[in-house]
């Protein structure tokens, strides 16, 4: 029986002043990107980097989270005062932004009654109707409300909170990719390249992205498709074109 | 005579299935950052990263090319199928997509006649009414048109063009910054933060993120404003919450 290829795509809203303004340079974006993809069959069709602030949260939330079928926003789940993802997700819904009973018992269990401050109980304040992502680092929990999933901007916490929203979502057809590396430069196999990408027009995407490793120019051709089968067919048209221009391949 | 704030801003569009895709880690955006706002004194507002689509290159460089001064893109200027940024943007402003008349003698000079293939010839192809923006390393230029400005997506080669960008832009007032890492958590400092945020709300923007450093926790508090004064304000402020909690500062 044919397998039917099933797209689910999502958006990622990273939110934060210090990724904007070049201070800190982004590891989110790839990492949740590639484990979508592997783990989830979900692939990432748009980015947006945000400043903190309510009203561009507030919309770039609804605007993507009615475009694709999930959104993750990265940053501002934290105790401080520009931490307002919560909040604004809030106000996007038109939900009230309150205590989360569970997430506030988590929070109260890990720091303790006595140090339970102002500061932490505020990142138990969620919109109503959120239901928790675990956090297995450092307790505070992200959330998702309607198709909005919100994690922490840090990357190390993330990254040990993302199989915990697993669950939340639908899988979809994962996307396959087989790059090969020519030592060429891009002009000349760019014709060639183009018939193929014709030929697969709706089944398979070739991408095409010149490198420099050790003093030498080439060319990295990577093929996407979410059928095995014609990604196999495209790579022995690639070879073919290697064969007849007498391309070296580099190995790695 | 006391100086003008004179806020000038910018989106950046990252052009590429590569980084959305996770497979290349993005790099130009602080790169781009960092430079506007120390050269130039412009800051970034919104990045976006969008896959090679016209459509969407279109919808995406209309919208922020209104709501910004300045837009930015990266990728998708090369001789290959999938390099559309240029059609696109032609498109999106409704003007012919052409030879460019001197990126054409550029181009044909660098690689010589005989070599001048057609994907070569592609990358003279621009927007009408194109300004160039020259390409120190590999000839091939960018290009400004209205208020947008396409740069190539491998980092090397637009770090070697950023330069030539200077001269289209209008100066704004550049940002300062200045960092403290306490060594404290968050929530012990949340409230006080808050407070100094609210005494300098339209002066100084103050960012709070938490770091790990050599198996210690600690908060980078990250002040920007255009006015130095205000920043040294904020500071002193910052050292006296230090005095009072007994934080230690790590010196970096």
């Amino acid at each position: 029986m044919k397998k039917k290829n099933k797209k689910v795509n999502a958006a990622i809203v990273i939110i934060g002043n210090e990724i904007l303004s070049g201070r800190t340079q982004d590891k989110n974006i790839a990492f949740i990107s590639n484990w979508l993809n592997s783990k989830c069959g979900i692939s990432i069709s748009e980015v947006r980097i945000i400043p903190d602030l309510e009203n561009i949260i507030v919309k770039s939330v609804l605007e993507l989270s009615k475009k694709f079928n999930y959104v993750f926003t990265t940053g501002g789940i934290g105790p401080t005062h520009d931490d307002i993802t919560a909040k604004s997700i809030s106000k996007a819904f038109k939900v009230k932004y309150e205590y989360h009973k569970e997430a506030f018992t988590i929070l109260e269990n890990y720091y303790g009654k006595s140090k339970f401050n102002d500061g932490r109980k505020k990142m138990a304040k969620m919109p109503r109707g959120s239901k928790l992502i675990y956090n297995p680092s450092s307790a505070a929990p992200g959330f998702i409300i309607k198709n909005v999933l919100s994690l922490p901007g840090v990357p190390s916490i993330l990254n040990s909170m993302i199989e915990n929203c697993k669950r939340f979502l639908i899988k979809g057809s994962k996307v396959h990719s087989k790059t090969l590396n020519f030592y060429t430069v891009e002009s000349n196999i760019s014709k060639q390249l183009e018939s193929i990408q014709k030929k697969y027009k709706k089944d398979v995407d070739i991408g095409s992205y010149p490198f420099f490793r050790l003093g030498k120019i080439g060319v990295s051709v990577v093929t996407r498709s979410v059928s095995k089968i014609k990604l196999h067919q495209v790579h022995q048209d690639l070879l073919k074109l290697v064969r007849i221009k007498k391309i070296d391949i580099l190995k790695i």
